[in-house]
Parts: C-alpha cells; sequence; structure tokens
C-alpha cells in the first residue's frame, strides 16, 4: 500500500511517499481503508524532531475516515464497509477527567497513522462517520475538534450566555473552537496578526475580530467590551499573560499549548480575580462522541485545502507557515 | 475608646494604641464590644504601604470575635449581647463563585477594623460564635479560615479519600488547611524550611513532613510519595512551579498569595497533564457559613500567641518575622 512517511528528522519537506506492506490487525482491532486525512501540527513537530521518544520510520497522521476493510476476531459491533472516523486518541482509560499517563498517546507514532491507504486501529476508536459529511470533511475533524471540544466545553464549560475570546484564529483547533461557540449561541471574540484571517472567522460568525498586531494592548482594548468569560489559547507566553489580564472575575482560561513558550503569570490577578487555568490536551472517548454529536446537527468543519496524498510535503509546508486557516486535508486514493 | 491604629507607612512598629470615639453605626450595621482580634499578613502589608490606595489613619484588624452592644434600625436576626464572631469579607455579592470586584473590601481598611474596643460592621457579618470555643479562639479563625476553606473545599474541592500538598507550613491559613483537610480525613503533605514548624504539623496530624530547604527537589521526591490531588499555595515564585510538577495528571492548585513573588509555569506540564490552576481570595458568605459549621463539629484553630491589645507592635513583628505557628491573637480589654 501507499504511505506518507518519515525517515529522517529533516522538516516536513522530507515526507517520503513509500510502498509498504498493509498492516496486520490484532483481535481486538480494525483496518481501515483511508478515504481522506488531515495534518495537524503534531505531524510537523514529529518531522521536526520536536517530540520526545521518536521512533523512525513511522507513517504520519492522526486524522482519518474511510471504510473498515476487515475486523479483528474480538470485535464487536463493527462491521466491514462501515464508514467510519477515527478517534486518534489511545489508551484515555476509564476516567473521563484525565487520561491514563502511563498508556495515553496519539495515532501516528509510534502507531502508524492514517497518511496510508490502511491504517490499524482499536475498534473502540472507529466511530460511524457523520451522516452529511464527505470523507475529506470527516477526516477534518478528529484530533483539533476533539481537543476544541474538551477544551471549550468539559474543561472550559462555555455556555450559551457567555462570551470567549479565542486568541489567535486560524489553525484547526481554534477554528473548531469558533464554529463550536457560535454553534451553542456564545459570543466570540478573536484575535489574529492577520486581516484575512479575522475576514474569515467574521464569515463565520465571529462577533468582534482583533488584530493584535495592530493593537498591542489587546487585553485592555477587550476590557472596554465587556466582560470575557471564558479564553481558549495555545499561543502561551505574553498572550497568556494578556488573557489573564483580559478575562472577567471568576473567569477561566483554557490552555491547551504554547506555541510561542512558557508565561510569566501575575499571580495577583489569578487569585485577586479567582481565575481558572484549565490544562487540557486531546479529549476522552466521551468527548469525541459528544463532539461528534454537534456534527450530526448540521456543524460542518472548515477545510483550508485538499492535497492529494503525494503534495503530503507541500501541504504540510503549508501548514507549517501557519498559512492556512482550518483543516489542510489530504485525499487518499 | 482604645484603638491600635497607623498613622504613617513605616512598618509594624509604628502601631500606635490611642484613644478614639467610639464608632457610630449605620442603620443595617451592629456595634461589637471586641473581646479578641486576630493579626493577618494584611496588617503587616498595610503598615508597609503595600496596598493600594491607603488612608490613613485607620484602625486595623480583619478578625474579630466579641458581643453585640447596639444595633442599627433595620437590623434583625441579632441581639445586643449576642456572642459573635465577625466575617471581614464586606460587599461580596450575590455570587457565589466570585466578589462583586467593584464592591467587595475587608474589614480594616478602608473601613475601621477590629483593633479596638468597638467596631461597627454590616449586620450580615456577624455570626453566633462557636459555643465550644473563646472569644480569643473564635477570633484567630476569621480571615484565614475562611481564606483556607475556600482554598480547599470550594475551590479545591478536597476529598476525604484524596491527599493535599501545603507548601510552607505555619502561617495562620495553611495551619487552617491542614486542620481542615486532616478533619475530612484526607491525606497531608506539609513542607517548610523551618524542622521546628514541622514538628508542629506531624502534631496535628500530617502525614508527610518534608524540609524543602534540605530538599531543594522536594517536587521530585514527593513523586516517590504517591499522587498529590490538590496543592494549595501562597509561595508562588518557584514553589509554583515545583507544585505543577509535582501533582498528579488531573490534579488541582488552588492559589491565594504569592509571597515570593509571580511565576513563570511550565505549560507544557500545564496542558499534558491536564492541571487546573485555581485562584482564590478570601471567600463569600456561604464559605464562612459552612467553615464555621467545622468549628461546631469540634475542631479548634491553633493559636500561636495571646498579647495585650498595647503589645500590638510586637505581636505584629512576630508575624513580620514569620515566627509564628498559627494564629497571632489580641486580647482587647
Amino acid at each position: 500500500m501507499k504511505a506518507v512517511r518519515v525517515h529522517e528528522l529533516a522538516g516536513p519537506q522530507n515526507l517520503v511517499l513509500d510502498t509498504i506492506p498493509v498492516p496486520a490487525i490484532a483481535d481486538d482491532e480494525v483496518l481501515v481503508r483511508v478515504r481522506a486525512a488531515a495534518m495537524n501540527h503534531r505531524d510537523i513537530f514529529i518531522t521536526q524532531g520536536l517530540y520526545p521518544q521518536i521512533r523512525l520510520p513511522v507513517t504520519l497522521g492522526s486524522d482519518g475516515a474511510g471504510e473498515v476493510a476487515a475486523i479483528g476476531s474480538r470485535v464487536s459491533g463493527v462491521a466491514e464497509g462501515d464508514r467510519v472516523v477515527i478517534d486518534p486518541m489511545l489508551g484515555w482509560g476509564d476516567d473521563p477527567r484525565v487520561w491514563d499517563a502511563q498508556a495515553a498517546n496519539i495515532l501516528g507514532m509510534p502507531h502508524d497513522g492514517t497518511f496510508a491507504q490502511y491504517v490499524a486501529v482499536p475498534a473502540a476508536n472507529v466511530y460511524p462517520k457523520p451522516h452529511a459529511l464527505s470523507m475529506e470533511d470527516a477526516a477534518a475533524i478528529p484530533l483539533a475538534g476533539l481537543t476544541a471540544y474538551r477544551a471549550t466545553f468539559t474543561r472550559g464549560g462555555l455556555k450559551p450566555d457567555e462570551t470567549i475570546l479565542i486568541t489567535g484564529i486560524g489553525g484547526g483547533v481554534q477554528t473548531f473552537v469558533l464554529l463550536f461557540a457560535k454553534h451553542v449561541g456564545a459570543r466570540a471574540i478573536v484575535t489574529s496578526s492577520s486581516d484575512a484571517k479575522l475576514e474569515r472567522a467574521k464569515a463565520l460568525g465571529a462577533d468582534v475580530a482583533l488584530n493584535y498586531a495592530a493593537t498591542p494592548e489587546w487585553h485592555k482594548a477587550l476590557r472596554a467590551d465587556g466582560p470575557i468569560d471564558l479564553v481558549v489559547d495555545s499561543t502561551g507566553g505574553e498572550t497568556l499573560g494578556k488573557a489573564l489580564e483580559a478575562v472577567r472575575p471568576g473567569g477561566r482560561i483554557a490552555v491547551y499549548g504554547r506555541t510561542t513558550g512558557d508565561a510569566t503569570l501575575k499571580l495577583f490577578s489569578l487569585f485577586w480575580k479567582h481565575v481558572t487555568i484549565l490544562g487540557t490536551s486531546m479529549g476522552s472517548p466521551w468527548d469525541f462522541r459528544a463532539m461528534l454529536e454537534l456534527f450530526e446537527q448540521g456543524l460542518r468543519p472548515v477545510v483550508d485545502r485538499v492535497y492529494p496524498m503525494a503534495d503530503a510535503a507541500t501541504a504540510a509546508q503549508r501548514l507549517a507557515d501557519a498559512e492556512q486557516f482550518g483543516k489542510i486535508v489530504l485525499r487518499i486514493e
């Protein structure tokens, strides 16, 4: 079968289209004939050697949708031909509050991932594809949608009458956060350094869109704009410090990344304002199921571009350059 | 009446015993004949000019217990002669989750406080003194007990089968946290740089007592000792960073102070471990009522020393030097 693989830690340009054997499946696994996959920053970081314990060569890819092609001997409730979307969170465990830190890992390293014609995954990790969505739309959802759902609802507790601040709109997760927030009726404020991305966000329903490069004191500017109940951030650094100033007394900040580095926080603001900071990463099986339900209600993910599998390196470079708005999808033929 | 007052921002040695008029009460207030008061770091910080908008001269003191001496014309449910303890949290508001940031303030600046023979307070802020406690014990409770209760339970959510880490035992609030944690049956780990304080904490039920000065890598040492569900910290700085490393995946950290400064946090640990950081300060009327209930169940506060009112400056210096274990009380005669 064809698979997009990493052989050396030399950046996204070194993704290689290989021909390798179709994977064998264990008793509790299914084999999925992948029809579409989607890229995540995780894939880029792996090509750059930014993850611990990288094992090479490996087939990348956490996100995928396709049809069940074979089922393990102990699998029930799944049939060959089922059209499915894959939950990339492996080994979460039994506690909805937190993953099993020993067992948890993510599809697409060390387990061979979805950038291949076939992928072997635990049967518990395949869910019926939302009916109204194409394979490409469905493949755009899993990792980013799951992370966004948990940050926004399970951890962030967003309610319909609240205001959410989404820092740095345009990436996969933050775009899902915006979709989800508007879907439940919340008021959404977005920031970006790109006016083009801010326009896209407005078209998706963002109520306020602010260019943080043009307004470095955005955290003060936003205070005049009404209370912010929840911030969802993956920037870290100075942005997280400003978010702490911007959020209302009693407000929450959900944090799932640190693209600009660690943060020095003014603790006085934290305790005097009774703020809650919620670390979150990926999501549980319960989160995944609840998240898919939103897509049965008519929601559609934002797909930036669809590339053929052979152009994976080009697609990855677009993501590495942060040029996308929404998800970058690979068509697996 | 006699009152301990601040006339200039020159440190705790400059507390002065004045004679001033007995305060008038508003329609919704009661006048309390104070029998005992207790000191807090807040009082020291005010003498040092470390609070914003200090108005001088002022009678210090947030904690007090005594008898109701007069009641305002619109007050019901309180009678002259009632033995009461005072909730120093003024103007919390209607939301149990967070105070009204515009209205909230603390008794003892700008409002004249409890280091006086009489204090005027809103009738809603006096509660029946726990029956088994002396006036001196009751006076030791309010600000520190309230802060500790909210940090431990309302925000921290401590459960009987959990383990709590209390960083820097010895201060008023942390000593209450230890009392409360052991009262509900939780396992308690304490740290201090003083072996004497660690011994005192063990006598109060601490299960593990670790000298952080002798073991600078205490956060790693504690990992071998089983999972830590909740940390309660008011140190900030490096200690908070280490607490984030020490707490279990899915654990919580309640923060109510920053005595060593702001903190630079490793955000990867925050989100990868799904940790929750809970800022908290003082507590609501509902917290205060629930906290007092623990003292009806037989709990007693830890009183370090009792000083006569005339020795307030000496008492304050002991607190400023962090020599105390538990609360420093003033007898108001």
